[in-house]
């Protein structure tokens, strides 16, 4: 075993499991300090809820002792077993994600409804606007296939990343999209904006790329309430008049912020040359919270 | 009759129909001076030939003489009479064109082909680069549904205007614009290039709007030749590889040219707003002959 | 004199000079009933006026009587003469307007403040847009240098087009572009929106290409008001708030209304070849008032 | 000391820097086993080469000897002390990075010379085509302020950039921009292409900015041979000329590929609203080498 490429991670006395989380997304081998006989079980709960199957559990018991245990388990196999509270569990990855972790990913890699994704080079200008920490804590709001939520985490990696979307269908596909990326630091929020928002740690971005047909003021005026100062807020959108609100409420609430517009044309194999095709221009407004 | 409003031409003598076909073009009440017994029948034919069957001829008879006589005739009737040589044809129109004729007639109104079409705003920018002349010749060449050779045709009104197109589809399609648009003094060619241009008068201006797939290096080149000097060719096109071509021409001839993108977006309703529907993009490179 | 050639109009009993500014916008001989020994100066003072200093006079005094008698005349000449009543005048055009009056006119053609010009593309889209008939009435509101209202009196040949500007010094530079294309039938109003409309005739059309900064909200609303049923206003705006503003005004009224936006690159020549040099993009808002 | 943020490297009987060169991009507390008397004095050379001189060097020397020692120096003091071979070096960052390396930094945060940066979004977009991954070898050529190079060094993370560009005044700003994010792991090469790729690792990603005006097609063609297979090449250009000689070297070499273009409008403000500036439209061009 590399034991100098194992991620370690404590567990020890908290309920904290984001930088179990956040080891996953980035590392192979994770090694965590389960701190009691249950480590292992609770390690391979969250492991099933996030879709991580792709990872066998080697749990390690009374290490240095004259019983010492060492055992391997796939995610499934833990939960009818009985550990020594003195365990370490190293997390193997045996198979690899089907699309690996990293900026720019092709539209067709995500999983999503004809037409409604981000696209790729849209997605890029919307997170180079966020302009997103290692640290930071991030909403992606009306996150639809996740692909964004996605791409942040890549760049959050120290952070959290929260997925907000009320249709079933595309929190469904936002889990899938974590299970095939790999990025297990983005939690899907399936709920109603703002209630569900309550919950939530407060961000230090938001990105706010869908949802905003109804209660669009609302939602922004929470989001807006609730960034941290010194924050960034980018909205993403088609609609003249959510462009309208957001400018509106930017100004309203005197943040410094910009927009561009974003005007992609791909080309497309015609008559043995190219042409070009034109994706449909979006908006992208940032504003700063005053710190 | 309000005579002050009749345009009056003549055919006396000569073959040349297109002062009569700019008229009908134009003009509710069109005179003509016939030149012999055949002359309401060479009319009708004319008119005939270019679906004009919304005029009705009026045709006047040894005028001033006792035996002078007024008869009216729809363009069928006409061929089995037989008039006096000493005649005036008085062509009124009696049904206005489905679409009247001018500058930025919507997509809609013109038989196309699905997506087959000069776009109304790139059509405008196209013609504007044309810089037409009232007196013009202007060929069109690939001219698809003939949108560009009808509103050319607006501002060519004592010009002539031909539409060639090899796809007997799509030549039809003309046909039925120039009847639905009134543009009598547009000519259909229907032919492959470049030899169908070698019966054609040499153009003041040159739109090349398709139809440059196969030989397009021969066709451009042949009309660049046929250019009188001081002319001007427009050519419009999505394809990379006809870009490169046409601005290489232009250079090798040592031709003063230019180009410009345009890149439209419709609004389309959405959710009680709008957003913008990207058209794609077009170059369209206009290079001028020396004098 | 080739006299097939002579446009002519009458001023006979009326103070219409509408049919005369027409006539010498298109044509280079002009034969004129004037109805009075006033008559050759009344022409010859609106010619001054509209800087018409191409055009000679031959005043034509009691032909086929005995003291018949020709004299020509340079405009400034007339005033100090005295006529007999019975006369008809040649105007004769002995200079060609500097700069042909058509579509697509050069925006370097215009005489203009740098920057401060509805760009040749973008000017033919809205032309487009604004879907002018020959017999319209046309409003240019905040004309700026005049590119837009010289190009529809190009195509409004038997209409009537005012190009309202408050700033003096654009004011100026549209009569200086009415000289230079001999768009004669363009009558600048320098004046206070909304206030100078009053005295207009109402709109068949409607361009705003400027001066909607301030109280935009009220022109747009006197115009709407103004427009004759089943006219159109196209408004030009760059500004997002004028896009709002207008989009909501049409909404309001319930017009039938579409926006386009316009994106031009130019071509520039770079390092032996060229690259694109965007102009920024225009919204073009087109309303049809209900009939 | 928090030890468990300390990252260490290693640079025991080996001549690689890189190592060093990404924990000092990445981490604030750095350790390093130097192995050998010079240790502290390479290390010192190393940082003073790339301007890292935020950071103090804290010397440990005969640890848990008796007479072990702990000593603070800049980067300047190093080089005329003497160290005992037993040795370990704690790099301390004293001044954080002007500004902080990440995706997205405004254009105005790096030294540039005006107009010649490939603008925030545009860089955003060519990152995305990139597909960088963590350990990659990138090549960045024609690097100009270096702005992309620094950001695909916030990408590739475990990887080496490499930084050429052959204009003196254009590197030297790339140092200064190196030093102003903290990517230390940027290497400029300063040299003429292609003879100065000759001594570079191959790379698994090319980024082409600029410096294709000459000897373009060399460059082109020396990068995609030394790309290693499955790398991944991406153009961008403004000028015509050069989209079309790198189409067809992709169409030749038979490589899959693609290109967008991109055209960003960035908010601006005017009369208390925003209008829109657009930035020229840029071709990204992307190659895949097949395996």
């Amino acid at each position: 075993l590399p034991w100098e490429r194992v991620k370690t991670v404590s567990l020890h006395g908290r309920r904290d499991i984001w930088p179990l989380l956040r080891a996953i997304s980035f590392h192979d081998l994770v090694g965590v300090y389960t701190g009691g006989e249950d480590g292992p079980k609770v390690i391979a709960r969250v492991l099933k809820s996030k879709g991580a199957n792709s990872f066998q559990l080697i749990v390690f018991e009374n290490l240095g002792y004259r019983d010492q245990r060492i055992r391997e388990f796939s995610i499934d196999e833990v939960e009818e077993q009985s550990f020594h509270p003195l365990n370490f569990v190293l997390l193997k990855r045996i198979r690899l994600p089907i699309v690996p972790l990293r900026l720019g990913i092709d539209d067709e890699k995500y999983i999503h409804k004809a037409g409604l994704i981000t696209k790729r080079e849209v997605r890029a200008v919307a997170l180079s606007r966020l302009d997103v920490f290692d640290t930071n804590t991030v909403w992606d709001l009306g996150a639809g296939c996740g692909s964004v939520a996605i791409e942040v985490a890549y760049l959050a990696r120290e952070g959290m990343v929260f997925a907000v979307e009320r249709q079933k269908s595309r929190s469904m596909m936002i889990r899938k999209n974590i299970e095939r990326t790999g990025a297990f630091h983005v939690e899907v929020i399936h709920g109603f904006m703002p209630e569900c928002l309550e919950s939530l740690p407060d961000p230090d971005r938001v990105f706010v790329g869908g949802g905003l047909s109804g209660n669009s003021a609302t939602v922004l005026e929470e989001a807006a309430r609730r960034l941290k100062p010194g924050g960034r807020m980018v909205v993403h959108t088609v609609l003249m008049s959510s462009l309208e609100k957001c400018l509106s409420l930017f100004q309203r609430l005197g943040w410094q912020h910009d927009m561009v517009q974003v005007q992609i044309s791909r080309s497309a194999a015609l008559l043995g040359s190219v042409r070009l095709d034109a994706l449909n221009p979006v908006f992208v407004i940032a504003g700063h919270k005053p710190i």
